[in-house]
């Protein structure tokens, strides 16, 4: 089970912080996107088999280009781009930056071919590692600040690495495996859930002080919350099961109504990846068809869905500021993706919350919305999160694809409510007394 | 200018109240539908030119649906329905109710003709009357809430007759009038804006007491704000028409991600019913094309739109919270619809909030969500608001055409962010100190 | 049962056809047509049900329009438009008068009123008559050519207004009836189908000659046939359902490919119309809902339909070559709109072809090209047929809709592969010997 | 230039037709598909970049599964599939064979990886080389003519190969080539057009006799034809252009209805592959980007485009009966594939008709219809033609990438008249006298 304490920190961001340190860190990161995408054929790097889900190689070169454009074109004198076309290709969405290839059409493209964006990664490296060992006078803060949101970038670019190529491989027929030989889960005892109490009243939330973290988790600020109770764990494939057994995909009461409209429109019966075949209940992983674990939790169910079965269970899902609240003092540890399963799996038995890191991001009611104070940071850079604070719903506590070190209690993530392709899960609240 | 104390308030909901003034509010309530429904020529009741706005036959008879449906098949023994074919037809969305036609179809429908219609309201409204002046034992609390929300939703589909006749009338090359001696707005002096200050705190939202309010107004909870400042009137045609002339529409860094594709979709260059005409803009009103008033304020623009230029006029939208709070002391006068306008007019000068009521329903940075403790009422009247609880905006205030005594400072209103049919504008906020 | 004989003809095109004559016939006709549309209610003359399918109110005022831009706005000196917005709004598509409003968007006009649409009736009628009145000298036979083809345009309005009043109804659950009245047909003997024989060789098809007809129709030109085999009459509503019963739907390979994807998009298991209503067949008439006559011309199939259908019978379609020569000498009797049904009936016994003309329009296997040496007349009535000569599938032979005298051996009605809302049927061909 | 004289014919097709010389020419022809697919890296394999446009990959395996499926599944027995899942996979649209992988979806299959396929390809040539060597008796006619309509198949997919390279390479930005060092056209005088007259008369069109043809050129029969000039040549970009510059594209009335709303729709301005950059006009070709030669034949333009510029030109199309009596007697040389420019080129000065073959698939005023007589041949392979008879034109002739010795005179081709992703070009024709 990953440590995330284990995992070195990024060093600190002022004018006096060790370059080198930077720079192994810097190493690290990128050699860790390379061993993700080693297991992996040519034909493999190249598909899109949905608007969301990206193509490996254009994960690969994207990172790359955020140094290029971010860092590189503005802090090292003289510095020649590798291909001024990737400009516009690998932009995922930056306005401010020029135009950008579709995202629907990134599986148009043969070309550049894996080797030239294997060499593009190498063009780039050089020239970080040569900024970063340079003795002149720089805005050292500013640029390694950069450095720190364009690492953070990269993990979270490993993370969408995985589920993507899990989407993509999955609208094979031929189901095949990233990695087939990947671990299976430990037996264990079920764990019953039980319910943790939390008194709420008027507390803080969000990022403060000088360490990393991205603009959305800033500022600290206030929030007033009513006692509260979360569950020990999240909901497991069995419960889930039940819902589903009970009719949950057939009673339009229990839904919301973008949510029925999409259940009846996509013919959802179950979370995304099962399979019933002959009776059993199968579910794609990276390892490619195992059988379903009902002790492990549920995962790639949308919003609607998360809603619908707490609403069918009686109780409710929590919301972000409870979530961060009840998770402030935990350790960040938990089935995150060194622990290798890559697959949410059944807690182990204990006391106290359990999984609150890893296995699924955890749905919250919370919208996704701007803090109180919140601005983002002038220029391009501020359009990385601010810009979809509309229409999406937060998640939180980062799943079994989640790199070591990346996460922290105040990360916010966020997608649009019908999205199920992440490792997305439920852990259910209620109110306290 | 519309008092809303004028206009008799409902009479209590518990065991005595008086059910003859009940009868009265009834009747005075249906009384305004058809009266708004009178200018209309026979075709112009049947027409349906967008999704989101039902033909005013449909209006007329959903109203009466309700009732029929949630109060005489239920509490009036052996009340024999119009017509059962009406069960489908007239249901809105009402999944336990069972099927209900299509939303987008609506306007294929030329039977039941307009004078069935009113045949049906005529049978209901009997009905109804019977049942108020029954002398035996009854449930009558619970009668009287759901005619209490009956009536309140008849007033809120009198609010959307007036923006759907708008929106019919308006894809009509021939731009015709509803009503075409609306009076002029009196001309007056620009009201500068200047800035209130709030000093936050920890307050409470939200309905409380016996009165009547709908479900999603409640509970009452607390709540933490910062320091705010709120703009003294919303936000002018003129000082929309500069941010357009600066290139508002143009400008990519000023929306969010999800607005900036829908003004690339649509084609959206300004407000919805603005045209330019041999270089003078016009509006489509109520009363046909009339020139635009620059001192008026700004309607009909979505949440996207308001978004992008509080971000260029370099302040926010209030939060639903804070709009809440202003209001709180606030009386409930405006240019409602009983002011005859049918169309937002300049704030006249003076001191203090203006034009919090009425004019236009104002857009907050507050999404659509239940308020902590929420819970909708068992049965398919659970349906009305609770279901709508994710992916749309929160607005506050009334607009032109909200009826008299409708409106409360607790009041909330919602629709999804692209959406601008309505007569939504926006008033600015910034931080406090 | 209607005899086409009976039904007085246009009177000649040169210099000296008598212009009272031409008067008469002008009235009859739009006269015909306003009593077509006598039993609707004004709700009736707005809707539009489907894209294809125009209002009632859209044909009453098109007609009209025809005769105003191409008869009295060049041939009536000082002639003043009703309404010069109305060359937009009743342009169908004719791109060289101008703009025209989208087909899809005519449902949306409650303006002009059904009222104001006959008084743009009334307006064109009076300056009509007093052009038809001139002493004076003008271009006769120029003239009378236009108001042929706007006459009979109007005759194929008059059997449009039929099948779109049809449509349009059968989109309303009340399954309202156009006239409730419509009298039954006779029951008789079931026919059996015997095989008329055609020699075919060198044939000329085409019309010839200086009387009317569209300009599709020309020239009169050769084509080799080989010797073929005509069914004596139509498929019935019996043998269909034969076909539906043996898995028809079910079953690729009966189809063309196109055809089968639309079986799948649309989810077809029948022709347009028919319903199964615990156990029976019903189908939606002009008359409302009648129970199926197995022994009349089954309807409403596409060609894809027809075509499967002959497959399934190992037979085939004739080519409208080989429908024109064998009905090149046959009488222009059978059941059309003057026998009063509006429902195709059973064939009554008899010797020969039967039921050529009238029932319904009968699916060749011929595409709507252009006949060689076709060319179309100068200017924007240039667009009225020759446009569509791509795509579209020829029928011949009208239906129980088409109005008295319009009809001709020569005709060539076209539609779409997949349009089933005319009262398209089949007879079967094979080849000879 | 390529003489297709000079490629081997396929053997004869009888009993005792020489099974060694079948062998070669399976193995001719398959290698001929691997040499085509030499210049392409291992991701240009996979892409998909249109519907229409099968990743090269997806060829490869298709042409095989043929062998597979239509003779050794049949006629081998003991024969193993390679593999059961490719039964769906590579099945391209033969119902009666079973489920097919979705056509859109193509692009989404990383695996089988290349080696995969060619693997595949090496399996099924051992077995089907040990087929044709095969002592004992088998019915030697029908595996031979499965055979011949195989190498045929596999033939179109060569040319087709070529086509969809060309759309999915053109997808991308950086414009690759598929293969940079592609002759350049030799230089040489602008040829005039003259027109060829034909007599015409009852003729015969279609293929007779026992040598191979697809089932859509049989049978042979007669058709009536008047007099008719074709143009010596095919219309050239520089006379295309002048088309453009002349407004073609904002013209309406040049255009068929559907052509039109097409236009608007998907906003062509000139034919695909064609960029102008700086003044200059270019096209995409298989070696990259390359100035616009304006004597070569127009190619992709769609059948409305086609019919558009034959309108404006004054001229109309050829019907494929006037094209096949023409081309009748004419040897089938032209700038083909083995030609090795796959572009079109100028023509060469020269009497008669010439670039019949080769350079551009010529339009045809002909829908795609059935022959008199036409029947398809039992069971799946049936498919292969018949089902597709219904909403598209014939193209005659082949292009400068249909591979040697793989046309004759009577040879059928046929897209959608909105397709123009081929070689399409077109001759312009006449009436005579």
């Amino acid at each position: 089970m990953d440590r995330a304490e284990d995992y070195p920190a990024l060093p600190g961001l002022d004018e006096d912080a060790p370059r080198d340190e930077w720079a192994a860190a810097y190493q690290r990161i990128r050699a860790d996107t390379e061993a993700l995408a080693a297991p992996l054929a040519i034909e493999d790097y190249v598909i899109q088999a949905a608007d969301e889900a990206s193509p490996a190689k254009w994960h690969l070169a994207h990172v790359s280009w955020y140094f290029e454009t971010f860092v590189l074109r503005e802090y090292l004198p003289g510095y020649t781009e590798f291909d001024p076309a990737y400009r516009v290709l690998f932009n995922s969405y930056y306005e401010q930056v020029g135009a950008y290839h579709p995202r629907p059409a990134r599986g148009f493209l043969a070309r550049p071919t894996v080797a030239d964006v294997y060499h593009y990664r190498a063009h780039v490296d050089g020239h970080m590692l040569a900024l970063l060992a340079e003795r002149r006078d720089r805005p050292w803060p500013e640029i390694l600040e950069r450095i720190a949101i364009g690492l953070n970038h990269e993990q979270q670019h490993q993370e969408l690495l995985l589920t993507d190529i899990k989407r993509n491989f999955a609208a094979n027929p031929l189901r095949p495996a990233y990695r087939s030989n990947l671990p299976m889960p430990p037996s264990g005892k079920r764990a019953p859930v039980d319910w943790q109490e939390f008194p709420g009243g008027l507390v803080e939330i969000g990022h403060a002080g000088g360490s990393f973290a991205y603009d959305n988790e800033r500022p600290r600020h206030r929030v007033w919350l009513d006692p509260f109770r979360l569950a020990s764990r999240p909901v497991t494939n069995g419960e889930y099961l039940a819902f589903m057994e009970s009719g949950g995909y057939a009673s339009p009461a229990l839904w919301l109504s973008d949510g029925w409209a999409r259940v009846r429109q996509e013919g959802w019966s179950g979370p995304l990846y099962w399979e019933r075949i002959e009776g059993i209940w199968w579910q794609f992983t990276l390892a490619g068809m195992r059988p379903l674990d009902p002790d492990a939790p549920v995962a790639h169910v949308s919003y609607y869905e998360a809603d619908a079965y707490a609403r069918w269970a009686g109780r409710r899902l929590p919301t972000e500021a409870e979530w961060e609240v009840a998770a402030a003092d935990e350790p960040i540890v938990g089935n995150l993706r060194e622990g290798g399963y890559l697959q949410p799996i059944a807690a182990r038995p204990g006391d106290g919350l359990r999984q609150l890191y890893g296995d699924v991001w955890e749905h919250t009611a919370s919208a996704y919305l701007p803090y109180p104070g919140f601005s983002p940071p002038p220029g391009a850079l501020g359009e990385y999160n601010g810009k979809f604070m509309c229409g999406q719903m937060v998640l939180r506590g980062g799943s079994c694809v989640t790199p070591p070190g990346h996460l922290r209690a105040t990360y916010r993530n966020f997608f649009y409510p019908h999205e199920r392709w992440q490792f997305q899960g439920l852990r259910l609240a209620e109110d306290g007394e």
